[in-house]
């Protein structure tokens, strides 16, 4: 809604001043009143005579005029004096609540202090006391201290009257939506943007505020540089757009816009590394940068997910309230928001959030495979999925009985769905990741590898023909053993994926806290669960989960169960490559002395790499000639 | 060995332009004869009078003389015309075999039109003529036609005199070494390099040199100009470093002292990426860049290695006859050696050969793990294995067998030998690779992985004692059906390797040439085998190795073996990752319908991610309100 913004106060209280300021701030027009004067107040003061109320009110009804016409265009601000009320009852008719008032107040020793240093326009002492005298000092409009410094002045007018927002929201997708109604329902006056792309997006923004009442106090632009203008500063903008280079241009684009210690919040999921050289970069603008993971999908963004900020400390103490506010909440209602480290370690540990996910996605997807060989249809796989809430609950547990219920017509509508996973990035990073730290995330791996064996679907149709024929007599396995060897293998799917946490955490100094990390997962997010509860408090004593007794346990009494489960499945052509690596991951991170003896002999023979011997705890590097 | 180099001939053939060239290039100093005429002499000219042969007689004693005395100090370059065979025999006294002559030879005519126009000294004709007069042509000096370009000149003495080498050798590690002699043995001039390092890296280059007879002729260099320069341009050298910063740090050494087109060739075992970055570098300083894998181990690099050139096709044709002269020959003998393709696919081919290797390494573990729960001593395993070779021969297969049969006294070494494997970066890379490329290499991330857990050496012991207890009944399968496993796993292993080469090929437009990687690798590499003899021949049929019938009766006859020993081994608590995944990939890129449905419907669920449908053939996305 456009404004008329008046500045008034006696001469000399500095009106032109603060309105050319903030003017130019606002990128609106600028008028001064008194270019306003009919040609007939015009020769009357030329002849040295004062204006009465009578020649005032010609001037003030043009100016009104003017106003009414202007306001159809833009807002803009006019400086005038409008010392009497009846002279702003003029200036204000016609224009209702679209009519802003800013009175510059000061006392008269400050205002002759002032302009008896000026050395432009020489006013004498006795016009200043007349002005003094017919002042009336307006009720309704925002009276400033002209002690401040004009700055002050106008930040002050501008997050009063421009109706700044708070935080803004760049990018208007499926989880940026979301995001922008969880701030506004959280009471956040916001700043939505989405860029205009002819034809293709065309008042995103503009046509998303009308759709959801909660939004009715957001500002909505797709001109970049009025959405970093109406927000307060130092600025906070949460950045969910496509990661990748996407967020670099981003950047550039609203570089020019922001100012000194502006805050900017990367939503997506980034390459942690990525945002490691965006903090870096960043600060050399002086711009903050917090990369943090967000999970919860669509719903979770709306009702609050899981928020995992990394970057500087003092940056994100700035953005907290909001992030907190937004997030989910755990079981003792704490935010589901925790600040997780320097650097990238917010994007990173949501990276391996993800891996995780991919593995109990896989998980679920093999139970229901084998479920299904023993001759459940989808109802009745979800029936006894439904059952393993009891002591195996998840949100994906959830999710997957829901979607196995789902019918279309006579039939179910997860047997319509076309074989091919896709994957947007987090897997192969944390897979990545794994191979570049040292950590065995076999799962993680796994799970990635049978999406993209899924991807080569024309190839499987080939060479099912070629080797389909399957042994497909009865599965010797009970449901309680599958539910047995799926808590085994989820077991393992968390140990390794807050094992490379942990290595991260040592290799780059991230000091992550392990606990915490669990606790925010245990809301909002993909990977919620009752195992993930658990961890919140196991993750207290211990870095490493197979050190845990209550785990232990678990795993001992789960062990026959996943191996008859894996060797039957085998032996009966059934894919599970996740039960199959969770087994031959316990047994090699169990075994005492392993076969690594042959491959560095090996090493040592073709390579002359040298080994070290069991019986030299020097740690001596030996080496052999094995031929003689 | 220093040397005096004369350069020698009539006045205005261009003794000091071609003599100032070469001292610059050669880096030696530079003195004209006629600065040395004794106080008299000098007089005499002065005076108008022409030098009898008496006064030259003691000119060119005192030049012979400061000669004696320089070439103590370093080579040096002095210009004197020695006209007459007894002034050169004065010049080279008591300098023998050190002194070089050089002879720049022009006609009458052609030194006449030169000479004419010089504007800075006139010379007389008839000075000239009496200087043909009495010039006496020598017979042991290189004589140089003056038309050539004082640039021509300059190359051909130095390639003459200063005994350039036609190869370099930077580096001289395990590899560099047997390189080296490799090179030598093959007849190449070459000049090998090793930095200096105070009290660490001393001599390097010459005290290998003096060790081996085939070196006498080799050129051995502890400073990077020097070396450079005792090399044939366009210069080619070999850089044998540590793969990393190491290389960049040594291109930047060298920078300063290469010309034009010469040709820089990593050898070690780099990132293909960085290859790619090197070879665009380098082309902005006109220099080219191969990136080459060489494979074979010490012994390898020494009697034949097979070699994996990337980067320029032009550049890699100069350096072609020396890499395939050193490289192994195939059972046809060609050599082993073959222009891979642009870019870093050299490097890429290596780093999947690495990756390949892994495997078989990590198979060959897990195969002496089983026969050894079979009961069989190190010496009984070997015994198994080497009637393998009849059927399944392989290098690797080979050094295992004798690994096994070392012994340590009483024991076998092999079980001395600490049990944490080491890895160097290529199998890491490859799965990165794998991640990256969107293709299952499940093999090579497990036999990585499993290098990875056999590090974990301290937890593995902790683990053992809560988890050890293994199930240590019989296994119920024979040496016979582990072999099938074996062979089963291995063209599971190919397959991948290939794949991920075809990929990148694709990926790249790289154009490899799937069936001559395989041939190269029949021979000096560590992982040829007959296996790999197979498939020169099947990949010039297909790029899919489990379309080719060979393979498919193969693996349909191991199929029940490889089901069993992997079930078996789960069952007994027998660590078998790779084999196990082996079966794990065959039956999912064999599976006509997978369970990637649930994962598509679980991301169109939680992430709006939509899916496909099998019903819908124009491959629309679909998104479905699950709950409903």
């Amino acid at each position: 809604m456009n404004k008329i913004i008046y500045i008034m106060g006696v001469s000399g209280s500095g009106k032109s001043t603060i309105g050319k300021l903030l003017a130019q701030d606002l990128k609106i027009p600028y008028f001064d009143g008194d270019d306003f004067h009919p040609e007939s107040n015009i020769k009357k003061m030329a002849g040295g005579r004062a204006l009465n109320d009578d020649d005032r009110h010609e001037w003030l009804e043009a100016l009104n005029k003017f106003a009414k016409g202007k306001i159809k265009e833009s807002s803009c601000i006019i400086v005038c004096s409008a010392l009497k009320q009846k002279y702003r009852e003029t200036l204000r008719r016609g224009l209702l609540n679209q009519v802003k008032w800013i009175y510059l107040s000061g006392s008269y020793e400050q205002i002759f202090e002032r302009v008896k240093n000026r050395t432009d326009h020489f006013m004498p002492s006795n016009l200043l006391e007349s002005q003094f005298e017919i002042l009336e000092e307006p009720e309704e409009a925002l009276k400033l201290d002209i002690s401040l410094t004009p700055s002050q002045i106008t930040q002050i007018i501008k997050s009063e009257f421009m109706e700044t927002s708070e935080f803004g929201l760049f990018g208007l997708g499926v989880m940026g939506k979301s995001l922008s109604r969880n701030l506004a329902n959280n009471g956040f006056r916001i700043s939505i943007f989405n860029r205009h792309v002819d034809g293709v997006e065309e008042n995103v923004a503009k046509d998303f505020k009308a759709q959801f009442p909660e939004l009715s106090n957001a500002s909505a632009f797709d001109d970049i540089s009025s959405f970093v203008n109406s927000l307060e500063q130092p600025r906070k903008i949460m950045l969910m757009v496509n990661a990748g280079k996407a967020i670099d241009h981003v950047i550039e684009d609203l570089l020019p816009h922001l100012s000194e210690n502006d805050i900017l919040i990367d939503g997506g999921n980034s390459n942690y590394k990525k945002t490691k050289e965006r903090i870096e970069y960043l600060k050399t603008k002086n711009i903050h940068f917090i990369g943090t993971g967000i999970s919860g999908g669509e719903e979770g963004a709306l009702s609050g997910p899981s928020i995992m900020p990394g970057g500087d400390r003092e940056a994100y103490q700035l953005v907290q309230p909001y992030l907190e506010s937004i997030s989910a909440k755990d079981w003792k209602d704490l935010p589901c928001c925790t600040y997780i480290g320097p650097e990238g370690s917010g994007h990173f540990v949501k990276m391996v959030h993800n891996g995780i996910e991919y593995v109990e996605m896989q998980l679920l997807a093999e139970v229901s495979a084998i479920l299904e060989r023993l001759g459940k249809t989808p109802d009745e796989i979800a029936d006894s999925l439904e059952r393993w809430k009891e002591t195996a609950d998840s949100y994906l547990l959830g999710i997957t009985v829901t979607i196995l219920r789902k019918k279309e017509g006579e039939d179910w509508l997860v047997k319509k769905v076309l074989d091919k996973a896709g994957n947007k990035g987090t897997g192969n990073w944390t897979t990545i990741a794994s191979a570049e730290l040292g950590v065995p995330c076999t799962l993680i791996a796994s799970a990635l590898f049978s999406r993209f064996i899924s991807f080569y679907k024309e190839e499987r149709l080939l060479l099912n023909k070629t080797f389909g024929k399957v042994n497909d007599s009865q599965l010797n396995i009970s449901t309680n053993e599958i539910l047995e060897a799926y808590q085994f293998a989820r077991i393992i799917n968390h140990y390794q994926g807050f094992k490379i946490i942990e290595e991260a955490s040592r290799s780059y100094s991230w000091d992550l806290n392990l606990s915490e990390i669990s606790r925010i997962w245990t809301g909002g997010c993909i990977i919620k669960s009752d195992l993930m509860r658990d961890l919140v408090e196991i993750h207290k004593e211990t870095s490493n989960l197979l050190a845990n007794p209550q785990l232990i346990e678990k795993l001992n009494k789960a062990r026959p169960s996943v191996k008859k489960v894996v060797s039957e499945c085998l032996l009966k052509d059934i894919t599970t490559p996740a039960f199959s690596e969770s087994v031959q991951f316990f047994n090699g991170i169990t075994t005492a002395y392993s076969t690594a003896n042959i491959i560095q002999a090996q090493r040592d023979y073709f390579g002359a790499h040298t080994y070290k011997r069991i019986d030299d705890e020097s740690g001596k590097n030996h080496h052999t000639s094995w031929e003689q």
